[in-house]
Formats: structure tokens, sequence, C-alpha cells
């Protein structure tokens, strides 16, 4: 994990942390033959003591039956969530009401596998859209994985999430509180493609030991999420299944923390929006065929709003995605997004960098080095900077290039 | 030509016809050497007689210096365009003020070359965004293309505005107006890449020996623009250059078009929209790599503007198009695609098929040949049918496949 925020006095990073690196959380992951293959497909996730419980899921019309079925559990027993079930393999998307009953049917099988009482078990699930949920798969798997529950298991439940990505992606942070004492807030996250967040994102859970009301829990999620999961795009497809979802379970024994503009609530936030952020970061540097890392840094801008549209618009680009993964300085197609992106623009005042190196300003492009400019885009990070110079508002986006990989990937995905 | 549409009784298609098909009107496409090849990179356009002129153009906030150049020319001189100048190689897009007076250099080289008045030249580029126009290559070139002018040469001047396209785009319509008489409408249009045009398109040329005032052409092409380059997608990147040009000039010897809502006005219009149609159609079709030209019909929306943005998003879903370059029957991610597209919409209501082959409806997915269906989408044709089962919306969008070549045009394209 090298890419932490700065000098944040208030949090700090835990090495390998997950979800289980705060107190009173277990995880396991395993393989229950949804995927044809020896591969874990199967997560469970599991805090000692009942949790406030927020989540923010996609703003496609079309959900998946979690969501359907998440949605009312979340109003039923805010306060009283255990477990989280996370699948791949299967989206259970477009299965209708079957959908909705097999999802049922896994929280039950959970429940009383773990004895715990009726509505404290969060599922998710993700995969191909269409398949119905293999139950008969995933109950007798849910009873392996809670043999294997245990604060160790952080790992194996997010690599157990994994679609076509290539790598797990989990972290966790210690947040010290003005007020005294120490939480933590651990997270894993699943990507890859379909990835164009737009109110939450893909699959995230995130765990902590510091208390909070479910409302304040939402409010602070929302906070992170603008700030992370909101600013990235693989593809532009927004899923049917993004879910985001934060569990607190008090189990760091600390006054409840009463309002975000406290010290405490402050601090806390900073730690889950540094974890979000990393975690996103995560999950486009994953994305499918993903050769770069792109950063798009927008200064300059009328309104933050516009900074934000104008990166992610800079971000969905399949030319300047392309452009990068040949590692071709071809400004002109950046400007072109900008130029399409909806918000208030005047070419003679727009400033674009690659990194350091400016290649347009005043409305004519600058001379520049091409063949620096080539090895700049060949590295493995790449940063896109535009200031409008227009206002004060600024945004960062973060994607992936578009290689030959995401076409192969995507065109051979259910061979 | 073999797309025309059925049983359309007001007009017919011209074998082979293309810009010169209308009376008055002669062609040329020449190298002049701006794509260190010996490519045809320069088109001219010229008309016997002074034409009505109108225009659309990009929405994008970055525009080409021809653009520039030409809003303030239409408005100067309505009624007396001769000649158009379309230059490949260049885009002459963020070049400043100094492209603004490029494009003024080459209009005056052509009124001089040509003896016609000032003001009477539209010109258009398309190519590299951010490479200053190379006048020094391309005044000499009007010289040339000023001896090759002829009947002959709509073909030759279509296959100069080409840039990654593979086949030039032509096309020609007589239209028997219920009045009396006959006129003729003739069209190029080039594209490839860059192509999700809003407001107008690429480049596209329209000519006629109609008589219509610029007002009303202006009408008649806005109208069509909506029915053609305005649904269509390539790759979501709206391009700074699109322009959507017509010039009509009087020489069938009709009376003047008074109204669209006259039965000559509504023929002109259907021959006018068919044609637009047609050239949208080939730019999809010829869209940068694409091995399969797709229709998606969006029918039982809410309204005809649902129906279009539906359309329109499956049209640019990377993950759409990439399923069908894998010949994939993998429909939940056209569902997915609808369900983000913000349009009215009831997964339970939701009925798609690819062609007759129906794959979901009623909320649940449909058992169906996945053989049979992956053939279908083997085809060189592909049709998606939506219907929303909401209400009378319906709109057709036109897009190709997202193949490997895509990747490689565009990561190669500068080099």
């Amino acid at each position: 994990m090298t890419e932490h925020s700065p000098s944040q006095t208030a949090y700090e990073w835990i090495d390998q942390g997950g979800i289980t690196a705060p107190r009173g959380w277990q995880a396991a992951g395993v393989s229950c033959g949804i995927r044809n293959s020896r591969r874990p497909d199967l997560a469970l996730v599991l805090s000692d003591t009942p949790c406030a419980a927020a989540a923010l899921f996609t703003t496609n019309a079309v959900t998946s039956a979690h969501i359907q079925y998440a949605r009312p559990l979340l109003e039923r027993n805010p306060t009283g969530m255990r477990a989280v079930v996370v699948n791949s393999g299967s989206a259970n998307a477009c299965t209708g009401a079957a959908g909705v009953e097999a999802t049922a049917t896994v929280a039950r099988a959970t429940e009383e596998t773990l004895g715990l009482p009726t509505d404290s078990t969060f599922v998710m699930s993700t995969g191909v859209i269409g398949l119905p949920l293999p139950v008969e798969k995933i109950v007798p798997g849910i009873a392996q994985a809670a043999q294997e529950l245990g604060p160790a298991g952080a790992l194996n439940a997010a690599r157990a999430t994994m679609t076509t990505d290539i790598r797990p992606k989990q972290g966790a942070v210690r947040v010290a509180l003005p007020g005294g004492g120490v939480c933590t807030i651990g997270g894993m996250a699943k990507g890859s493609g379909m990835i164009h967040p737009n109110m939450a994102t893909m699959l995230c859970t995130l765990t902590t030991d510091a208390t909070l009301s479910p409302e304040l829990l939402r409010a602070a999620l929302r906070h992170a999420a603008d700030r992370s999961f909101h600013c990235i795009s693989v593809d532009g497809d927004t899923s049917t299944n993004d879910t985001l979802l934060a569990l607190a379970n008090g189990q760091a024994g600390l006054p409840q923390i009463s309002s975000l503009d406290t010290p405490d609530g402050q601090a806390f936030l900073a730690g889950l929006t540094a974890l979000c952020q990393y975690l996103a970061r995560e999950v486009a540097r994953d994305g499918e065929g993903a050769t770069r890392f792109v950063t798009i840094q927008v200064r300059g801008a009328a309104s933050d709003t516009d900074a934000h549209r104008a990166a992610m618009t800079v971000a969905r680009s399949p030319l300047v995605k392309t452009a990068i993964f040949g590692a071709d300085p071809n400004w002109g197609r950046i400007v072109c997004a900008l130029g399409y992106s909806e918000v208030a623009l005047d070419p003679a005042r727009l400033r674009l960098s690659f990194g350091e190196m400016q290649v347009f300003a005043n409305g004519v492009p600058l001379a520049f080095d091409e063949q620096a400019a080539h090895k700049l885009l060949s590295e493995p990070d790449v940063l896109i900077d535009a200031d409008l110079g227009l206002g004060s508002g600024s945004a960062v986006a973060w994607t992936c290039d578009f290689s030959y990989d995401y076409i192969k990937i995507n065109a051979e995905y259910r061979s």
C-alpha cells in the first residue's frame, strides 16, 4: 500500500489490513463451485456484535435482486446487522421475484448456520447478469465458510469477491479520535468492469469498530463516496449491482460519534474518505485490461461540480484512453473531451499538462518534446492536469487506459 | 446501396450518385501532400450558381477554426455560397486565431482561383487536432483541384475527405415534387472515429438543385439530422469539428419550396431525411475497427425522447459493443445500459430480442438457443429490439461493434 495521502495525522494505515482490522470482525473466503473452477467465489464476514448499517446503491433503474432485498432489510433493522455474504459468478440481476427469494434463502441459511437473529445478514452478488443464483451451491458454501471464519480471513474474503479483477483490493486505517481513543476502519472492494459508479460502486464492504448511528454512518459514506468511488470510471457502464456497505459494531468501546462536525467526526470522516479513495484508485488501477493508471486533475473550473463533470468526461473517453494505451501525447483528444463535457469552458484560458509538461495554453499548442512526452505516458502512472482558468472549482478522477485486453476480456466474458 | 427505406414513392435512389447528381454541381478530389502520402486529402465542390446555405455544427465548446470562420460567413452571405473545400489530415482545431486566419486564406485562394466573389467559399477540415493547417500545401492543391473539377468528381471528392474511414460514403436521391417537377439531392460524409454527433456530425456536405431559402433549408437539415446523424455513435466522443452543410442552387428550375408543410416541402424532406439516414448508417457501419453494424430499435418508451436516449445509451456502451464483437448474446449488458440511461423503465415490462429471438421478458430471462443466438450475432448486421412496454415512444440508433482494431487504430493514430 504505497498511495497514502500525505501527512494526515488523524489516521494511519495498517499494513496488510482489511475488513478484520477493526475489533470484533472475522471473515472467510471459500470456493463453493459457482464459477466452475476452484476459484474462491464466496465471502463471509461476521461481526461479534450487532452493527449500525448504511449502504449506497447503484442509480441504475435495473437493480440486482440483492439490492431489492437489501433496501427494506436496512429499513427493518438498521442497527442489527451481523453478517455479510458476497458471491461472485452470478450477479443475480434480471432474475425477477425468484432472484429476491434466492437472496432471502441465502440470508436465512447464513443466520441459521451462525445462530444469528433473522434479518441480520446482508447479501451481495456479482458476476454474469441473468443467471439464477445457485443457492444449492451457496448454502453448503456458507457452512464451509463458517468453519473458516477468523481474523486472518480478510484477504481470502476479498479474493472470493473478484470477477475479472486481477488483484484483491483491501485496506485499513487506524483513526485517533481527538476526543480520546482509537477506532479502526477496514474495507474490501471488487471492480474491474461495468465500472462507472453513480451513487455507489461495484461491491465494497467497510467495517469499523467505531460507534455511529446508521444515519451518521450513511452521511459519512456519502461524503466519502463523492470523493472516491464517484470519481472513477473504467468503461462508462454503470452496473446493476453497485453496492457500498458500511457496518459499525462499536467494539472499540468509544463514545458514540454524535456529529460529523465534531473533531471526532471529522477524524473519522478523514480516515473513511482516505480508505475509500485508496480502494477506488485500486479499482481503477485494476480495471479490465488496464496497463496504466490515469489521474485526471481538473482545476480552475467555475465550480467543483463542473470540475468533477469535466474530469469524469475525460476519464470516460475511449479516444483519450486508447491514446494513453499507445502512450501517444495526443492532447487534442483531451481538449475535445473537455469541450463536450458541457461545463463552462474557454479554450483561450485552458492550460493542459501531462505531469509537469505543458502541452496547451492560451488556446494554442505549445512546443514540447514528443519523445519525452511519450516516455512520460509510458509510465504505469499517468497524470493529466487541466486548468480551466475560470474559477476555483477542482476535482480529481481516476481511470485506466483502454487496451486490447479490455476488448478480449469483454468479447469473451461468458465463453 | 441496398438499405433504402421501403416504399417511399416520393423519392428514388440514384445508382452511384453523389454530390454532383443534382444539376449545376462539379467536384474534384486530389492529393496535395497534407497526409505525407499519395492519399487524396483535398476535396473541392463547386456550384455553377450561388446557393442558399445552411449548416449545423458540433455542440462541443471547443470548435475547429473552420467553424469559427463559417458561422459569421453564413450570416454575412446566406444565399451566395458557391464552393466547398474539405481537407483531411489536419482538423485545424485548437489552433487559435492563426487557425481562423488559415481558413480565411484557403477561402480567399479558392475564390481567386475560381473567379468567385469574396465570401462564397465554405471550408471544412478533419484530421489530427492541434496541427497548424498547411496552407502552403492546400493553396496549390486548390489550383490542381480546379483543373479536375467536373460532374464525375463526386467519388474522388468523397475519398479525399476520408481519415480512418475504410470506404467513401456518398449517395443521391431524386425527388418528384407533387407540385410538378423533379429535384435531386446528393451528399457525401466522412466519419469513422470521434463520432457521437450532437447537433450535427463529422463532415457531411449535401447539395441540391431545389430552390429553398436558407431558413427553410436549415429547418429541413435539423429535421433530417435529428433522424439520422443524431442517432449514431461510434465511440461516444463528440468531435470539435462536426459539420453538416447543405447547399441549394435552384438549378432544377422549379418554384421555391415555401414551407416544409406543403406537399413539395414534405417530399423534399422525405428525400433529404432518407439520404441523411443512409449516410449516417454508412458512417456507423464504417466506424473505426467495426466488424458488425448494429441497429438498436427502442419501442414502447414513455416518449420519443426517452426512446432516443435509451437507444443511444446502448449504442454507446463499451460492454454491449465488445459483446457484439464476440458475438456473445450477453443480453444482461443491454438491460444494464437501458437501466442507466435515465429513462422511465420497468424491468418487469421490458421485452428484449436479438432480431426475432426473444431473450428477456416480464423481468426474467427466457430460455433461448445460445448457439443460434451466437450465429445471429455473427452476421454483419445485428438488430437489438427493446420494447419498454410503457408507451408509444420509439427511436432507432445505429452503431458498430468495438474491436481490437478500434484500439489499434486509436492507440497508434498519430504514429
